[in-house]
């Protein structure tokens, strides 16, 4: 027989309810025994998951979107990414949110792994893919989804992170997991 | 007279309405314009606001966090961070948390900038800073907070990110943009 040594950190869901259900938002409220053996609350958004593509054209530069985000109210240069629908697989989601988004299409595709965006209220995993060999078929947007394409130099992104023009931490995070495939 | 040019991917607020007020977590509906001149609807949290901190050592090594997060039900490795209270300015919290959490006190701070988290659907921005001339002081961590302070060196926080070791966002977006910094 193993033992199996659990985590002294691990919070244990003693009941859980959905709290709000909206159009676009899932929330829950969990009441969880802490590692003291205190109880406490725990709210959090409920999320399918999602892809993030830093894709590479043949001339060497990435592709980028310019999107507005309205709970901030600007736009941000973001590699395009979305969210999974029910029973994807994520690879097939990955090929699917580049093409629609941006037009392109990959011939070669790298799972670079996963990031979490938001550990503190969200169960949001994000699948970082890296795409090579793109060709152009024509993008379609979804009904409602509006952003621009444009592209940018390895060392464009780099110094747009650094210089706080590039702040959405998906995009960060993804062109991390990607510079040692980078020239 | 200056002409203001808008950005034409820009949304419209036609109205606000609070829609889940929980303890932690307060959702917002927005009924918006799109640029299209369509109306949409878009939920998002309200957040306060956080700091992250790449806390450098002596030894050159970085201070790190094991924490559980509840809504992945397992922990993570992150550097410290944590929410901004009401009216407190954000070198101030980032000192605060740091000796809470870790109990270390830094004596040169540096902001390296803003990140934002989650901007599919919560207004959360985390400022990220360095921090280097640690002296140990003793923490205090607030009720209910469970977490164990370790140190990785760069290269084991580098090689961390990208054999999928941490995962956390805004902990590989800080490591992004300290690493000019670091040796």
């Amino acid at each position: 027989m193993s033992a199996q040594i659990e985590d002294p950190l691990t919070e244990h869901e003693l009941s859980t309810e959905p709290v709000f259900d909206g159009k676009l938002l899932k929330v829950k409220r969990d009441q969880v025994r802490l590692p003291d053996g205190k109880q406490s609350m725990r709210e959090y958004v409920r999320h399918p998951g999602a892809v993030a593509i830093v894709a590479v054209m043949a001339d060497g530069r990435l592709v980028f979107e310019r999107q507005f985000r309205y709970p901030l109210r600007r736009s941000f240069l973001e590699v395009p990414a979305g969210k999974i629908d029910p029973g994807e697989p994520i690879l097939a989601c990955a090929q699917r949110e580049l093409r629609e988004e941006t037009g392109f299409q990959a011939a070669e595709w790298l799972h670079l792994g996963q990031i979490h965006p938001c550990i503190g209220y969200s169960d949001e995993r994000i699948e970082v893919f890296f795409a090579t060999g793109l060709t152009e078929v024509g993008n379609a947007l979804d009904e409602g989804e509006f952003l621009e394409v444009l592209s940018l130099s390895p060392a464009e992104a780099r110094a747009g992170v650094l210089e706080g023009r590039i702040t959405d931490a998906k995009t960060i995070a993804a062109l991390y997991l990607a510079e040692p495939h980078l020239r």
